[in-house]
């Protein structure tokens, strides 16, 4: 697809059809992943694709377990549902002391890629600054050694309905010019 | 452009072309990056366009001032070269706590934005969790209010040379199957 067209396609949704995602094709959208930039070109990142029941409830239930009030009208009982999940892993020592922002950036690629073959994802955080129990809880589910960082869960599928219209802010609100507040 | 041929050209290149990047171009490649996900649709990003040498050599004197030594083979010169920097910032109140995630999402989606147009641009990030005077420094640069946080920074131009060849890591090291290291 062009470009511009995926950008405009990828969408966050919910529901997903029940249809399965094959492995090739989770795989070429993460072999997209890897061209994400990271710094000091340490590629940190690892992939670990779940399809097993009992692991996506896990990942649910801690998604459930730390979700702060303000973000409690999206529930993650819908990770059941997906196909496939994948959860975005960095390992620290290739990192750079920027684990967090090349693990981002590699799911942002891999969400655009998604998008690019007709699949949905939505992206959902791994760990929580202040809590690092989070991560831990994820470590313990996905057996990562102490110095994986899980950044990411992304669950993919085929759109189960249409995305809710999605209103952007404009550009004249927040492009500035030199300094904050210049047009 | 073809999106998998815009995310295998999208490289880190640190010469510019001597020649204008202009302001309907910059504002195209920001467009893209405004279809970025976010943390409950908060859209908190703005993006302060710089064009000013003094500015420029200011961002770039902050960079190389915070930079730790293992990172010092990329000194921050190369920024006073370029015809245009990007400041992506993010606003907390709109930012649900996952402020940078955003901002790097929509640095990414910038990076192959610019990609998609002949452009090249290098991420740099804006902060350092554990040393909140770089944020401030860049704050008082561009005159950012206290509620917003610079997250990236990154130069576009067109190419002043052909990018270093760049080894992926393959599919097979970085893939695993419902736990790490489960093949």
């Amino acid at each position: 697809m062009e470009f511009d067209q995926v950008v405009k396609n990828r969408r966050s949704i919910r529901t997903f059809a029940r249809r399965e995602v094959p492995d090739d094709v989770v795989t070429d959208v993460i072999g997209c992943a890897l061209h994400a930039p990271s710094s000091m070109n340490g590629q940190p990142w690892c992939f670990v694709l779940v399809r097993s029941p009992g692991t996506k409830r896990r990942l649910s239930e801690i998604k459930d377990k730390y979700c702060p009030p303000e973000k409690r009208t999206y529930p993650a009982g819908f990770l059941e549902e997906a196909p496939v999940i994948v959860v975005t892993c960095v390992e620290r020592a290739r990192a750079y002391d920027r684990g967090l922002e090349s693990g981002v950036l590699a799911t942002g690629h891999l969400l655009l890629a998604a998008a690019n073959v007709g699949l949905t994802g939505v992206y959902l955080s791994a760990y929580k600054a202040d809590t690092p129990q989070v991560a831990d809880d994820i470590r313990a589910v996905l057996r990562l050694p102490p110095n994986m960082d899980p950044i990411t869960i992304v669950p993919l599928g085929y759109p189960g309905s249409d995305p809710e219209p999605k209103t952007l802010r404009s550009l004249d609100e927040v492009v500035f010019h030199e300094a904050f507040g210049e047009r």
